[in-house]
Formats: C-alpha cells, sequence, structure tokens
C-alpha cells in the first residue's frame, strides 16, 4: 500500500494534519483538502515543503468542487468534520450540513471516481448516553443525545450503504476525546485558557464529577495505521481509547498540579457540562487491542503533553 | 388532545392518507402537506371535502416553505419519505434529502414553532441484516446496508437529538412492510401487475425465500394511536409487525390462489431481491404490545385485502 496516493480531508486540523505527517513519512502521496475554518496551515508547515503533498483549500460542502478535486486513489482518509459537540444545538444544520452531507459528497466522489476505501472518524458520542460501560461496538441500539453524535452516526450509516451497494470498504472509528500535540478546543484547552488569563480562579462546566476517557493523538493514528492494515472486511468498526477513564476534578488536579497553580474552582453545576453532554464516556477497546495494538501514553501522560503544548504556543488561544 | 390542530406530512400518501382519514374521525383539525410525487390527491377525496382538513401541496426540501406552512400545532405525523427501498443504490442523494434533510427541516420548523411532539414513519431496515430474530428495538448496534435504512436512522437520529436540546418527544416507529387499501409498491403490486399483464408467468426478484413480516395499514395506524396515548418518554420507539412472518414463495401462493391463477414462476436467484434487501425481516413486537395493542389481520388476510384493493383500483398501475 506504501507510496500509493490516498486523500486526507480535514487535512490542517488537529488529529488530520498529524496524520498527514504520518502518512509523509511512511511514503504515501498525500492530497490534503481542508477549508481551514479550524483546520491552520502552520499545522501543515513540514508537508508543504514537501513534494508528495499537495493541498487543496475547499469547502466539502460544494459537491463540484469535492468531484473536482478527487482523483482515483488508494484510499480517503474522511477526517474533515465539525468537531464541536459542545454548541450543536445553537446551529443544528452545521453538524447536518458538516458531518453528514459532508460525508455523502465525499463518498458520492469517490464512487463517481472510483475510489473504494474510506476511514472514518466517527466517535464514541453516538453511543448517547450509554448504560453499559466499557461501552462495545456491539452496545444495544443507541439513542442520539448530541447533534455531533446524530450527524456522526448518520455519516457511518451512509458508508455502509456505499459499501453495501458500491463494492466499496469502510473503517470507522469512534473515538474517545483526543489529547496532544496541536490540540486546539475542549476541556484541556479552556483550562488552560482561563489559567493564563485568570489564574486565581477556573469555572468548570457541570459538577465536575463527568467521567470521561481520553486518547493521545498519536496513539490513535497508530491504531487506525494498524486497524487499517490488519482488517478488511466490508465494514470494519473499531472504537478508540485507553483502558481508563478520570473525572473532570482529576483532571484539572493534573493541570494545576503540572502548572503549579492553585484556583478557587467554580463548579457551574449539572450532572452534563452542556447539552447532549454524556456523563460518562469510555470504552470497550478489546476489538483494537485484538490486532497487537495499544495505547503507549496513560490518560495522566497525555494531559501534561498537552498542557505543555498549549503553554508553549500560546499563539494558539488567540481570536483567528 | 382531540379537537387540536395536528401537521401531517405525506398526507397523500399511501398511509399518510389513511392516518388523515382517521384523524378527522377523532375530530382533530387536520393540516396535510405532500408533494404529490407518490401521494395522490384521489386518496384525499373525503379530507378535501372535510373543512377540518387544510391540504398543502409543499416539497419539505424547501425549508422556507415548510417555515411558512407549520404554525402553532399539537404534534407533526412526519410521514413524508421516500419510500422506494429497493432503488436505493441508482440515487442515493434522493434518500438522503428526503429522509434526512427533509426530517431536519420538519424539526427546525417545529423549534421555530414551539410544537413539541413528533411521530416518526421508521422502518425495520435500519436493522440491517440483524442476526437475531425477532429483532427488538435495542438490538445490538446495527450496521446499515440499504440507503433507504441509513437515511431513515438518520432520521431517527435528528429527532432523539432535537428532543434532548429543545424539551421536545419523540415516538419513532419501525415498520414492517404495510399493506392494504392504498398500497402502491412493493412485491404484492409488482406480482398483481404482473398478473393483469401476463398471467401466464411471474419474475420474482431473489430466489422467493426471502422471509418477511407485513403489517395492516389499519393495524400500523391503531399501534401508531395507542403509543402515542400511552407513552410519553422523551423518545419512545417502537417496532410495529405481526407475529409472523411469510417468505416470497407462500405470498405468491396466497395471491394466485385468490386470483386462480397459475403463472409459471421464473426466480431470477440470490438470497436478496435487491441490493440491500435484508433476506430476513421479522420485528419484536412485545413492546408495541404490552401497551395492549394487537393487530387484527393475519398477513395472509392482509395480502389478500390488498389484491383485492389492487384488482379493483387498477388505475393504480398507470403510469402517472
Amino acid at each position: 500500500m506504501y507510496n500509493k496516493k490516498v486523500i486526507v480531508t480535514g487535512c490542517a486540523g488537529f488529529i488530520g494534519s498529524t496524520l498527514v505527517d504520518r502518512l509523509l513519512k511512511l511514503n504515501f502521496y498525500v492530497v490534503g483538502i481542508d477549508n481551514l475554518t479550524t483546520g491552520r496551515l502552520v499545522f501543515l508547515k513540514n508537508p508543504l515543503k514537501n513534494k508528495k503533498f499537495k493541498f487543496y483549500k475547499c469547502d466539502l460542502l460544494n459537491f463540484a468542487e469535492v468531484n473536482r478535486i478527487f482523483k482515483k486513489s488508494e484510499m480517503v482518509f474522511h477526517f474533515a468534520a465539525n468537531a464541536d459537540v459542545r454548541y450543536g444545538h445553537k446551529h443544528p444544520r452545521k453538524d447536518l450540513e458538516q458531518n453528514t452531507i459532508v460525508t455523502y459528497n465525499v463518498l458520492e466522489s469517490m464512487r463517481k471516481k472510483g475510489i473504494k476505501k474510506i476511514v472514518f472518524c466517527s466517535t464514541g458520542s453516538v453511543y448517547g448516553e450509554p448504560k453499559i460501560f466499557p461501552t462495545s461496538e456491539n452496545n444495544p441500539f443507541p439513542i442520539q443525545t448530541s447533534f455531533y453524535g446524530a450527524s456522526k452516526l448518520a455519516g457511518e450509516s451512509l458508508i455502509q450503504a456505499y459499501s453495501e451497494a458500491y463494492d466499496m470498504k469502510g473503517w470507522i472509528f469512534r473515538f474517545v476525546s483526543i489529547l496532544g500535540n496541536r490540540y486546539s478546543h475542549g476541556h484541556v484547552y479552556d483550562f488552560c485558557k482561563q489559567i493564563i488569563n485568570h489564574p486565581k480562579y477556573l469555572n468548570v462546566l457541570g459538577n465536575g464529577n463527568q467521567k470521561k476517557s481520553y486518547l493521545n493523538v498519536d496513539d490513535c493514528i497508530e491504531a487506525i495505521l494498524v486497524a487499517i492494515k490488519k482488517s478488511n472486511k466490508k465494514i470494519n468498526i473499531f472504537n478508540l481509547g485507553t483502558d481508563e477513564y478520570i473525572n473532570v476534578k482529576q483532571s484539572i488536579n493534573i493541570i494545576c498540579n503540572l502548572l503549579k497553580v492553585k484556583p478557587k474552582i467554580y463548579f457551574l453545576g449539572g450532572k452534563r457540562g452542556w447539552i447532549g453532554d454524556s456523563p460518562f464516556i469510555f470504552l470497550n477497546t478489546k476489538k483494537i487491542k485484538s490486532l497487537k495494538w495499544k495505547s503507549k501514553f496513560t490518560i495522566k501522560e497525555s494531559i501534561e503533553k498537552t498542557v505543555n503544548y498549549l503553554m508553549n504556543n500560546r499563539w494558539i488561544f488567540k481570536k483567528r
């Protein structure tokens, strides 16, 4: 497979750009697409100097554009998304467009150009508020609680229907929250931003007892590469996460200890941090581990790496 | 609830028009919407004479139009759909638009107008090709095999996210195939049409062993009315079907015996009738039966009623 051409959508994002770096190291030709609304060109600094990388600024919602850029390739890594799970209820159309209709546009362009394989970033949010922990891929039929989860499940479903109808194959990854270098939204980002702005106090959404699992971005990319190498069904679904979870209070402790600050903590209350927030996310990762992948970083290490990255890259907190 | 105003989308369709008749009998004010691509005004013959019924021809894909027509109401029965499961692979955009984006338009208009309750026709196809029979509502997380199922699951998911975010409530019904008066597409329709055109032979998709369950349209409407009366969670999901299933060969026998014809049968082969066809559909209906609903008609009776309707209404076979 190496030395072949692949397409990466969302190539300038946190996870997408990390994937691009890795794919270029593996000697792939990479066509990267991003609309640069949340992605950042600076994450592509090295790829843009590499002859094996070609970048297109493109809004994937524009089908004609996608169709123009897509050329026969080995595989599409469809990483472009509205990854902002928190504000879905403020603009429900955004998730529909960016996560469902865009996935349709990508699949339909793949069909037209004879591209047969797609790798899709989905989310543990598709389990809604599960009753079984750790939650496995064949958990009982879920009820969605967020626009993000709903739109990603619709994307998964489209990939499945396309694979059935047109002899395509799909690798679907349901992530916990991803941490690491280039991380630029989520609770660690928010807390670090607050600590920079006002080290004496910290406002925290929810009651601080929300339990979440986290995975380092390098572990995440490695898991994806292992899975596409070792699994080859029509549809291959994998949870990606670590074997542990922590609550928001523990997370705050790790951050504050590392930064040597002792802010007064104000919990804004409620079991959930926001509408559609799942109070407990902990995924069963037996399936991906059966392929001999395991995570290298603990959640504590991932948070610390992330905090160090953010503190050394404070430009990332600036309004764009 | 009676004497209140409700909105019925797809009001000129097979199931939608049967619902409208029933709702008017129950003394509701009914606002009916249909784009008349598969719906037929003749099904609304009686409602159109009723002062409590108001009809709008409208394509629900046009958000401004939907938003204009929707007024504060008790409930929306969202029955409009591309119900053509068989040809999804010929135009995948159609299911996305008609079943997913339209459902978004309906929900968003409901939100803007403060309408809090939605009843949604989903499908047993959302279970893909299940491994457990009869298949229950909390079946393991399915993999989609049809564009129809994928688009309906996306619709279900949107309803769930809206209900979570905006204090709405949803009743989601996963149907087996529905039979009865005004039935105008599906295998009984195809077989009757063939028998009228060439009584000596019958072409049958698949190997004739596909096993399916069926429900009479009056039983279906009754189940929906019982469920919305007796269940009141944020999200209420019910399978609707009978306690039996038959295979295509048995179905052919019932039809041929009733019509007293003995065509030569040509099976076109394969376990599935078409791409994405599920070879076995049989839903667990314990949940709806726990509300004291039960089906009045056997599958045999439903097929016979349907054949009699079709034979007495041959205009329904004419190209439109």
